[in-house]
């Protein structure tokens, strides 16, 4: 895994003092160059001050100078307020860095429903610009970090005919849990030369397959943002293989910070690996998986290292999903364990007692009623996730 | 509340040794007529014995004489043995008490995926049947209880011109949690003569308003059942306002037994009571209840004493319901936290200290869209949750 930072990217990190530690709490990114950008963002009716304010942006796929991200502050859930605010950090930005603050978007975490300390931004800005270019992709993604266990970050170069085209991209999100680390937030950089329609394509097709087929509890937050910025700087046009290659790269690196985000699901000690297939359609094998992935019983069980399929079996029973219960069968780390409506007769318990202690765990669900397939990545729900999640805000 | 027996009607119960414990684990309930019988079964798409032989025994609405309930064995995933198992049984039962084997219903709750012991079965029944008179309501409540922290039950007598119409309910179940408590099951009675489409329509509406509307961890289970018998005795045909107030008293009865299973949801310290009111319809308002109800965030929070509108605000938002973001408010406790998009400015933590100890919490949410409406009674997660379920099974 590569670690370096796509051509004509600067990145900088600064600790403004929004949550009083040591750690940077704004982090910059800035391109030479406009770069075609693709935004994924959270499908939730309530939505923060810099989504509403970065969807305006992107609006016409006009292309981006940076990205500009605080944890800390969600500025959400404060109104008229919290978009002015948002603005105006964007306006200091673009005067210190010579941009226009309509290319510059940005995106939030921390504690939802207050207002953004104004005072810290402003006099934090003027000393991050001039930082530009002595922060690392590694820095820049541990300035994301809220309560994350580790900072998320990866990479990918491809050598092409005309040269190497270099991705990075950089992540947070232990789970959308308390309100001071209510966002799963991302940005990807990559210096490709591709047209906005080709971009954005493979951008919303690998968060697709990606983000989107991931759990930790089932929430989604105010803030969940998703960037892609591709600036051209490696002068790199891919087509034909180098095109899928490029596309590849991308969904590798989004699936292994989306796999990093379930690890590190708040309390997390798994991730499972739930792969439905042989249903009607995809759509119900999503169904299916989802509430697997979903049932506190199953995600209790594999905390527990219980090879408890009837726990599994009751959750696809009640997806709603269309299949015939004599074709079901579900295997947990690869042992059998459950057909033709019973428990298979192995001493399955033996069988696994090993490898339900490790992180990684495969539920493989197969319906037996058509070529529908879907596979999501949950976490476990284990005694610290209420530790975490039941103490108090303050 | 009267915990009187409905007349017509003899309780029996028995230890057979299922459970290794001193507790019966059988338990008969006779009417001396045939009795109008309505019965609801789990949705899920595996079913146990028990669901699959008594559907078949209610199917034409034929009148029913007798409940067979057991513990420690589920008799789900057993195939066509289990199958014949249960049948079995119920012939046993039938010579025992002179009855058809095709006027019993049974249910079961217990291991899943295990047979059923057939040899104690056949020892425990010619015991069990000479003591039918001798248990009351709270006796058969109490045989019923697996993990149950204590007995389910409740009655009401209903004073009519033309006599006394009595009702009794017995239940249990403590959510649908590990494979040895994996069941709610609740038993109705009542001397009243009423039709059979009288009956089943008032009964599937009751259900519908109360048990279907509780949820401890979202999971269901391949045993759920409630039945409801009246079998005539008391000589009351029950019309006009005594039809309304059986119906009143049913739904009385139900929803008390709902809240109990509630309050006694695995390592519950909370009964959250979830009202969306103002939804375009009651689907709208179902949805966003559900999403509450079933948000770890949300349940964890409420185990935490936390007044973290935040929470709730969010699953509001990702629920799926229609509504304009700006129109939604919601209370907890009677205080209203948030409004127009963000938190109301009260000091609402010094407001709800108090009342977010108790063990009722009630959260209100206003869609401000329609006339739709929808209430939920929730557990919250806890220590104790994850405790019980992540334990291994043996």
């Amino acid at each position: 895994m590569t670690t370096q930072l796509p051509k004509g990217f600067r990145l900088a990190t600064i600790n403004a003092g929004f949550r009083q530690t040591v750690r940077p709490d704004i982090c910059l990114a800035v391109s030479d160059f406009p770069a075609v950008t693709a935004a994924v963002f959270t499908q939730a009716a309530f939505v923060a001050a810099p989504v509403i304010v970065a969807r305006e942006q992107v609006r016409n796929g006009r292309p981006m100078r940076a990205v500009l991200i605080n944890t800390g502050q969600a500025n959400a859930c404060t109104g008229e307020e919290g978009i002015a605010n948002c603005r105006e950090t964007l306006r200091w930005t673009a005067n210190a860095c010579g941009l226009q603050a309509t290319e510059i978007l940005p995106a939030s975490t921390g504690v939802i429903g207050a207002q953004m300390k104004m005072d810290l931004w402003e006099k934090a800005i003027p000393k991050l610009a001039p930082k530009l270019g002595s922060a690392s992709v590694k820095e820049f993604a541990d300035a994301m970090r809220t309560t994350d266990a580790f900072p998320k970050f990866s990479g990918a170069a491809i050598a092409t005919e005309n040269g190497t085209i270099t991705l990075a991209g950089m992540a947070k999100g232990a789970g959308m849990i308390c309100p001071d680390m209510a966002t799963m937030l991302c940005v990807v950089l990559c210096d490709a030369l591709v047209p906005l329609d080709v971009w954005q394509r493979m951008f919303r097709e690998a968060v697709n397959v990606t983000f989107n087929r991931v759990t930790v509890d089932g929430d989604t937050s105010t803030n969940d943002t998703v960037y892609g910025l591709a600036n051209g700087a490696s002068g790199v046009t891919p087509e034909g293989h180098d095109l899928s290659l490029l596309r590849a790269a991308l969904e590798k690196i989004l699936g292994e910070l989306a796999y990093m985000l379930v690890r590190d699901g708040e309390g997390a000690t798994k991730v499972l690996r739930i792969a439905v297939t042989g249903a009607a359609d995809d759509a119900d094998a999503e169904k299916v998986a989802r509430t697997v992935g979903h049932s506190q019983l199953v995600k209790t069980a594999m905390y527990g290292k219980d090879a408890n399929w009837g726990r599994i079996v009751a959750a696809v029973g009640r997806s709603g999903a269309s299949f015939q219960a004599k074709d079901v069968r579900v295997s947990l780390c690869g042992v059998e364990l459950f057909r033709d409506e019973q428990p298979v007769a192995i001493d399955f318990d033996a069988l696994l007692e090993e490898p339900l202690q490790g992180r990684d765990i495969a539920i493989d669900i197969s319906l037996g009623s058509g070529g529908g397939s879907y596979t999501l990545l949950a976490s476990d729900l284990t005694h610290a996730y209420v530790d975490c999640n039941a103490a108090y805000r303050s």
